[in-house]
C-alpha cells in the first residue's frame, strides 16, 4: 500500500523493487490499482512475471483517471471508494506500507484492527494536516471551543 | 468515537460531560453504537435530551452484545463490519476522538482524508500492537527478511 | 425505498400520503435521501413533523446533485454508492418499496435476504432492461453462445 | 453467481460444465468463494486449469465455515458480508446467474444496475418468500394496515 502520487526517486525504486521481489518469490501482489507508489510496485511485480491484483475504488461506470494502471492483471471494481480500503487490509498475508497519507494509514489502522501484520519501509511520514484539521487538546471545554470555531467556519464557506 | 472498551474514569467522566455537553447545544451526537467509551458519551447526551444515532457493525440477524447501548436513539444497521467506520468517518461535520485502538486510528485517518476536521481529546495513545504486527524498516531486503519471518510463523499456526 | 425519478401523479401522490402518515404515527422515515419517489415520501413526513434519515450514496466531497433532498433531517454520508443499498435494507422494521428500478429491486432482495419485511404498494413494475442486458436461457452452450456476442460487442466499444 | 446450497444434480452438473468452458475458454472465473452451485462451478474451473477468484463475505478473523471452498485461487477477504455482493455484480465483464435465492437476486439487480451483462441459466425461480415477508397492494390504506400487523407481530417476538 502507498500513495498515488509518485514519491522520492529513492522510494519510486524501492517500489519497483519490492514489487519484482515479491513475483520472484510465487507471492501474488495486490494493491488499490492506481498511479504513484501503487504502480511503481505492479510494475516490478509485473515485469518480473507476477500476478498483480487490483481492488479499485471505481466501478466501470465511473472511470477514475490512472485507475488500474497498466500492470494490473486482475481488476476488482468495488465502487465503494474509501470502504475498499477495508479489502486491502484484510486480504493479504501481510500488509507492506510504503509512502503513503491518510488513506494509507486507515489500511494500516485497518490492518492492524484484523491481525494483518504491518511492515513500513521507510517508515512513512504520514501527513496528518495541520491545525485545522487535526487538533488535540486535554480538557473537554477546549473541545467545545474547538468545536465553535470550526462550526463558525463551516458557516462562512 | 473511541474505544468499546471501558477507559479510566478521567476518560468516561469526560465522554460523559462531552455527550451532555453537545445535546445541551443542540447538536446531534453519532457514534458507533457501543459500549465502553462510546456508551458513555452515549449516556451523557441521551440523559441530556439529545439525539443519539448509532451506526451498528453487525445487523438485527447477527447480534453482537452492548450493540446498540441502551442511550442510542436511531440505530443504523449496516452488517459490514469495519466497513462502517467509513460511515462514522464521513458523516459528520466535526469528529472528536478520545481514547481508543486501532478502529478509533482507522476512523481518525478516513476522516482526514475524507476533509472531517478531527478533534482529539487526551491525544489518545492508539494502541499500535508490538514487534510481531507492526515493524517499521528501512531496507526492502529487510522488508523480505520480514515477510520470511511472518510466513514462516503464519505455516506454523 | 423507489425511484430517483419522479414517477406517475399516482404514485407521486401516494409517496407523499405515505410519508405523512407514517410521520403521525411516529415512526422515523428513513430513505436513500434523493430526488424523485424519494423526495416525495420525506416531503409528507417532514411537512407532517417527523424525522427523516437520509443514507445518502455520495460523501460530502464528492456533492451529488439533488442529495439530500430538502426534507431530510439527518444525513449520512456513506460514500460508497450502491453498497449503501444494504443498510436500506437492512436498517428498517419494514421496508415498503414504490416505484423504481434495479437499485430498488436490490433493496427488495437485499431485505428479504435480511428478514426485513417488505411491502411493495402498486406492485412495482421493475425495470428489467431488454435482451442486451439480462438473457434468460436454458443451458450451458446457450451461456457460451451469449457469452461470446456480449465480448465481441464489448470488444468493439 | 448461484446459491451456496446443493441444487438439483442438473444445476450442479452444469455449473460444473460452465466452470469448465469458462476455464477452456482462458477467462477468469469469479465468484462468491462459496459452497453449493459457487463450489460447483469452481470445481469445474479449477480442473479446467483456470484462475478462479473468490470474493469472500467474511474475513480471517471471522471464519465461516466453507469459505472459500477448496477450489479458490484467489481469496479477497471483504469482511462485509451482504455488501460484498456489489463488487460481485460491479466486477465481472458477464455475469452468469444460476439457481439461487435472494443474495443471487441482488447481484442480478446490482449488475443491471451497474451495466454489467446478465444470463439466466435455467431461468432461476428466485425464493421470493411468503406472505409474512414480501406483501404487494394497491394502496396506502393497506401498507398503513400491514405495517401495524407487522409491527404487532415483531413486538411479541
Amino acid at each position: 500500500m502507498g500513495s498515488h502520487n509518485d514519491e522520492s526517486s529513492v522510494v519510486m525504486k524501492d517500489a519497483r523493487r519490492l514489487g519484482e521481489a515479491i513475483a520472484r518469490r510465487g507471492y501474488v501482489l495486490l494493491t488499490g490499482g492506481g498511479p504513484g507508489v501503487m504502480r511503481a510496485v505492479c510494475e516490478g511485480a509485473y515485469k518480473a512475471g507476477g500476478l498483480v491484483i487490483g481492488i479499485l475504488p471505481n466501478d466501470k461506470q465511473h472511470p477514475l483517471e490512472k485507475y488500474p494502471n497498466e500492470f494490473v492483471d486482475i481488476t476488482i471494481y468495488t465502487g465503494m471508494y474509501d470502504a475498499r480500503n477495508v479489502i486491502n487490509a484484510k486480504t493479504p498475508q501481510i500488509l507492506v506500507a510504503l509512502s503513503g497519507g491518510a488513506g494509507t494509514l486507515s489500511e494500516i489502522a485497518l490492518s492492524l484492527r484484523s491481525g494483518t501484520p504491518v511492515i513500513c519501509l521507510h517508515a512513512p511520514q504520514f501527513s496528518i494536516p495541520g491545525k485545522h484539521d487535526f487538533i488535540a487538546v486535554n480538557t473537554v471545554e477546549e473541545v467545545l471551543q474547538e468545536i465553535d470555531e470550526i462550526l463558525a467556519r463551516q458557516s462562512k464557506e
